[in-house]
Parts: structure tokens; C-alpha cells; sequence
């Protein structure tokens, strides 16, 4: 599924492993089945994630995978022409505008046999359902089968990625990568940040990245906002620029930042940046199968606290983590921080990003792993020095 | 709230004028409350979408406006620097990852006191919960108050437009536009229908347009299947190009679609395209305050039925509706189309589209317009002939 414009054939992922690995961990769980209603869940189980996700308001599109047996697709007529499933996977298709597709849905259910079984469905953190809540709740209600949260699967199934999704997220990372170098060249004195953000976002699709996005900080005021895609301030003299997105290539995100400050960065810039740089350093570093992630985000976070500099912000302990997973979505689990009890497994790709503001900058040289059989292996990366930035 | 980029000081709207409103409604339907967890609909109360819908995966965002008393944003605290919300919105913040702040939320209930009372939610058609549906339905459950669908109200407030709305509607409509004429310039023979779609996207942003989106066809074996974004199939001559499409403005958003043959139009290409320009602008003649939406759906379709053309679907018969309300998102309700029983009202913003596909093309000459005290007002477009597009 998904648009053709995001659908790459050399890079085409392998559906059945995937529906076998969910079925192992399905066996595991007691699952009979899963029931995912669009998004990222059901786009990595029928291919990259296109517009059509868009659609489910009014034509919602469910996807059943039992345990046993082929899996079902319950699809609007009108969207089913453009959808390309696997042979292993029928579409099942309905005819009007719709909450919920019930009668459909249910003959689906009785079909694959699970009309009665256990079937996990996207209840869970991070996860929303793709179709309206009370059409859903009516139809579990009234429902013989029980359904449970399948989030812990589904993201432990997702976390783990495939050398050819490691392959795009690095792709991505490429052209984040291009377009940093393009945006710093074009920003000067009197450039505003939406404007910063509006060229960060054109470069990464002039250079082939679908879905850009970027947050933007451009001067004091806003060294302690980073969730702002650029404000109408001019860049001057002294002020850091600094972007943190990314793209996707074949559904999969990258998510990195990188700065720089007009006329070069000063001392106590430059100080603060390497400050930053080796904490993130020392956190990569500290990352391999079976060590504990919150242990890494807390080893992180106690060494900002710990800094002789006038920090007033300390960002990555207000945003709850020093990283998170990403993938189909820019922000997936499992996340780096306080509260997760989780540990690094080989294919996790993840990003690591402890941070800090002070009066003059945003100190935050995120930066995209993937974890290996015994430690990281980095993503392609811009400098992670401060740019110089002509004024 | 939003980000910078996508927000106009010059349009703003007026917020109080919408609480009002729907404080109105709330009396009218026996609510104290309405109870919002992000998307359009919070946007709707508090400024135009932007990113920070995104965020709610992790950091979910609710929004709560009593019948009396000041409306609550409840906002993880490390979004809340960038969010600006007026001064009769209180900002409420929590501080870690969750699923749903369930005690900060049953505290924003208490203290509007309304923990005891009927409260709306986005449980209907077309919309969905932007929180994790697990921990919204545990918080129900276990609350004292009652939670019914607030989809009715939200849904008529929303498609009245003020005339603010409708000016970011008509220059989102200007900019598609210019993307059109931009578009089929570019365009020749060798031009994938995946590169059409990408160079559409591309002008909409140059031409200041945001959240650019497109649907392509073009060419045999793709004039039935509207709903992609474009294919790697190559343009011949004789090819019919069809474009739909728009971008927002301040978040709202234009939806038309336009064609042009590689070459020029053919007879027979420019006898069906009369014919769908007919319909069109029949369906568009109908409307006026208190005539039915199904009524004007049923005759475009039927017109279309009796058309003594070698017609291979009947695209909005398939699609479910001829035409449907536009505004914060693409697609909102009212849907012009059969089981719809409302009636057109003054500020409504409505796309007309009935469509047919021949193995020639794909005949939909979608237009915008803004229903009058008396008829309706057409938003900018294009020429709704076929044009020529140079091999």
C-alpha cells in the first residue's frame, strides 16, 4: 500500500517474515489475531505509508492478521483499486462512508475463525486508533472476542529493524544530511526563522526526501523552545541557528539537528557545544545489547545537571528522554529515558540526544545509531561542530 | 497554538467568537463540557494546526472548554513554551511520557466542575482520538461524568466558515492554482506520473502554500484509480495528465483536480470532459441555503448514470459522495452524497466533484465554492477545459 510516489521496488521489504515474526510473538502472547486500523501499524505490515492513510476519517481501513491463516484487508471500493497487496493478503472491500465497517469487519473476524478468540488491537502508548473511538468501542463491545493491548508487541516487532528499512532510515539521514549543508549556505543576517524552516524543508525534498519536517530556534527567546517551526525574528549577528528534522525515504524518518551561529560561533558557544557533544558521545558509546536504556538516558541526564555552565534549560529532561526509536514514525519506542525498562537490541536504530539551552544557544548535536551485534554503528552525519554562518 | 510558519496575525480568528458558539450548542445539547485530545478540532478552539499534533503520541495534548468557565489546555511541559494560547485559556502542565495525564486530566475536571457531568468527545464519524484509545478508555470508565459523541456539534460549528476562514481557503485556492499552471508548463512526454506529483507539491510550497498534497493520473490503466499519488509509468502523447490537489493556508485547505493531454485533447476526450464541466456546474447551480446535500449528490449522480458515454467507473458513485465541506482538513462533513440528510447552509465551504473515468481519461473538474445567503460564490481555479500540454 501506500502512494507509488513512496514506494521504492528495490527496496521492497519482506511481508511474509514480518507477518511470521508477529505470529511467533502472537503464539508468545496468547493472540489469536491482530487488528490494526491504518497508520504506521498497518503500513508495516502492507508496505510503506502513503496518503491513503489520510483517508480512513471517512473510509477506514482495517487490517486483520490472524495466527493462523491469511491475513485480511477490509478496504473501501473506492480505494481498493490502488492498493497493491501481497497475494498472501485479500482485500476485503466495502461500499459506503462509514464509522466502522461493522458487518464487514465482523464477517472478517468469523472467516479467520477469531470471532471468539483474543485479538490485539492498538490501545497502547504511542499508538492512536486510525478510526473514529466510538464506532470501534461499540463494535469490541458487542463483540465476542476480547481485545487487549498488542502495543508491547508491536513495537518490540518494529524497534528490530531489517537491513533494508536500516537501508532507507540511512538514506534519509543522507539527504538530512545535504540539506543541512544547503540551508546553513543559504541562511544570513536578516533571514527569519520560518524562513530558515520553509528552506530546510525545500532542500530535503529537492534532494529526494518525502514527508520534511524541522523545528527551528533562531536567537535568544528562543534557544528554550524547541518545538517551534521557526518564528518571524530576523537572524543577527552572534545568534545560533539551530534546525533539528529530517525526511523520509520509503516511509522511514530520519531526525537529527544540527547549528550554527552568524559570523561564527564565540567562545563559550564553542565551549557549550563540545560540552554537549561529548555527553552525547559518551552516551553512544555506552549503548549495546542487554544494557539498560533508561540507565543510558539517566548517565546523560546527571551529566548536564553537572555542568559549570549557565544552562536554563535542561531540554532533554523536560522532554521526558535522551532518545527514542524511529523508523515508520519519527518518534517510535522504545525511548531513552526515566521509566523505561527496556534494553538496546541489535537493529534498534535510534536516536541520541541529550541537550541543553543556555542565553545563547540550544546545545543538541542529535545524532542516528543503529545498534549492532556489539555496540553502534553511526548514521550518516553533517559536522558536528558549530557552522559558521555568513552574515 | 501552531507553529510560527504556518500562522497569520493578519487572519487571525477570533477565538471567543467560537467559544461562544459552541458554549451555544453545549446549552442547546445539554453538555458541560467538551473534552478534545488535539487534530483539528483543538486546533479549531485554540489557532491553526501545526506540528504539535504530531507530538501526541507521546505527549498527548487535551483541551477542555466547560459551558461556563475558562477553557483548559492540559500540555506536557516541554511543549508548552512553544504554544500560545490567548489569555482566557489556561495552560495546565504535566511533566512525563504517558498515555493520558489521567490525574491532571480528572483535576481539570474537578476544576471546572464538571467532573460529575455530560461531556462531548470525539467519538463520531470522520474524526478520531489523537490519544492513545486505551488509556481514554480506562479514564472514562473509571470517571464519574458521561462521555457522549460531540461529532454533530463539532462538525456543524466547524462548517459554517467565518469570513477569515474562507479567506485562507480562497488563497489556498489561488496558490493551487498558480501550481496548476506551473505544473502542466513543466510537464511533456517521458514525465512520470510520480514527478508530476512531486513538481505539484513543489510549486504549492513555492507559490506559500503549506501541508501540499496531490493525487495523479495519467495515462491508460490509471484514469479509475484517483486515490495515488502517481506512478512511474511514463506520459505519451494522447495521455490525459489529472491532477487533484491543494495546500493549506493558516491551515485550511483547497481541494480541486484539473487535466491536460500530452498534445492536446482529443474529441472524444473534450465531448466527456462537457459533459463532467456540466454536471458540475449543475450541482453547483442547485446549491443554495435549505436545499438537501443528498438531493444535489443523487442528481449529479444520476446525470452521470445517463451519460451515453463508454464510462469504466462511475468515480462518485465508487467514492460514496459528489462532493464534500473543506476547511482544517481536506474532507470534513457535511458529505454531499446519499444517507446524508442536512442542508446547505451560508459559510459553508464545499467541494463539488462528480466524476466518471473512460479509458481515456479521467473526466472531474472538481470546483471550491462558498455557499451565499443566496446561491453560492465560486473560489478561485483554473480553466476547467483540458489543456494542451506540449509533448
Amino acid at each position: 500500500m501506500g502512494t507509488a510516489a513512496d514506494f521504492d521496488p528495490e527496496h521492497e521489504l519482506d511481508r511474509a517474515a514480518r507477518r511470521d515474526r508477529a505470529r511467533d510473538r502472537m503464539a508468545g502472547e496468547g493472540l489469536d489475531a491482530l487488528l490494526l486500523t491504518g497508520g504506521p501499524n498497518l503500513a508495516y505490515f502492507e508496505g510503506a505509508s502513503g496518503m491513503l492513510g489520510g483517508e480512513s476519517g471517512s473510509r477506514p481501513m482495517l487490517y486483520l492478521l490472524p495466527r493462523d491463516g491469511a491475513p485480511r484487508l477490509l478496504v473501501h471500493e473506492f480505494l481498493a483499486a490502488g492498493i497493491g497487496t501481497d497475494d498472501d493478503c485479500t482485500p476485503l472491500t466495502y461500499d459506503r462512508l462509514s464509522s466502522l465497517p461493522a458487518a464487514e469487519l465482523r464477517g472478517a473476524l468469523d472467516d479467520a475463525g477469531v470471532s471468539r478468540g483474543r485479538i490485539g488491537v492498538e490501545y497502547g502508548r504511542e499508538t492512536t486508533l486510525s478510526v473514529p473511538a466510538g464506532g470501534f468501542r461499540e463494535f469490541t463491545e458487542g463483540a465476542d472476542a476480547t481485545f487487549v493491548d498488542a502495543q508491547p508487541l508491536l513495537a518490540d516487532l518494529r524497534s528490530r529493524k531489517s537491513a533494508a528499512e536500516i537501508g532507507r532510515i540511512e538514506r534519509a539521514c543522507e539527504i538530512t544530511d545535504g540539506a543541512f549543508s544547503r540551508t546553513f549556505a543559504d541562511v544570513s543576517a536578516g533571514t527569519t526563522g520560518a524562513e530558515v524552516g520553509s528552506l530546510f524543508r525545500r532542500h530535503l525534498l529537492d534532494l529526494g526526501g518525502t514527508a520534511p519536517w524541522g523545528l527551528v530556534a533562531c536567537g535568544p527567546g528562543e534557544y528554550d523552545r524547541t518545538a517551534s517551526g521557526g518564528s518571524d525574528r530576523t537572524v543577527e549577528r552572534g545568534d545560533m541557528v539551530w534546525i533539528d528534522g529530517g525526511c523520509a525515504v520509503g516511509g522511514y524518518f530520519s531526525d537529527f539537528s544540527r547549528a550554527g551561529v552568524v559570523g561564527g560561533p564565540s567562545r563559550r558557544q564553542r565551549e557549550a557545544q563540545r560540552a554537549v557533544r561529548r555527553i552525547t558521545r559518551h552516551a553512544v558509546d555506552a549503548i549495546e545489547p542487554g544494557v539498560s536504556t533508561s540507565e543510558v538516558a539517566s548517565e546523560a541526564d546527571t551529566a548536564i545537571d553537572d555542568l559549570d555552565l549557565p544552562t536554563t534549560a535542561h531540554l532533554s529532561r523536560l522532554a521526558g528522554r535522551v532518545g527514542h526509536s524511529l523508523g515508520l514514525q519519527v518518534t517510535e519506542l522504545p525511548s531513552l529515558g526515566a521509566g523505561n525498562d527496556g534494553t538496546f537490541e541489535p537493529g534498534m536504530v535510534l536516536t541520541v540526544e541529550p541537550a541543553f539551552a543556555t542565553d545563547y544557544g540550544t546545545f543538541h548535536v542529535e545524532t542516528n545509531v543503529v545498534v549492532t551485534g556489539d555496540g553502534t554503528r553511526t548514521l550518516p552525519a553533517s559536522p558536528r561542530e558549530l557552522r559558521t554562518i555568513e552574515p
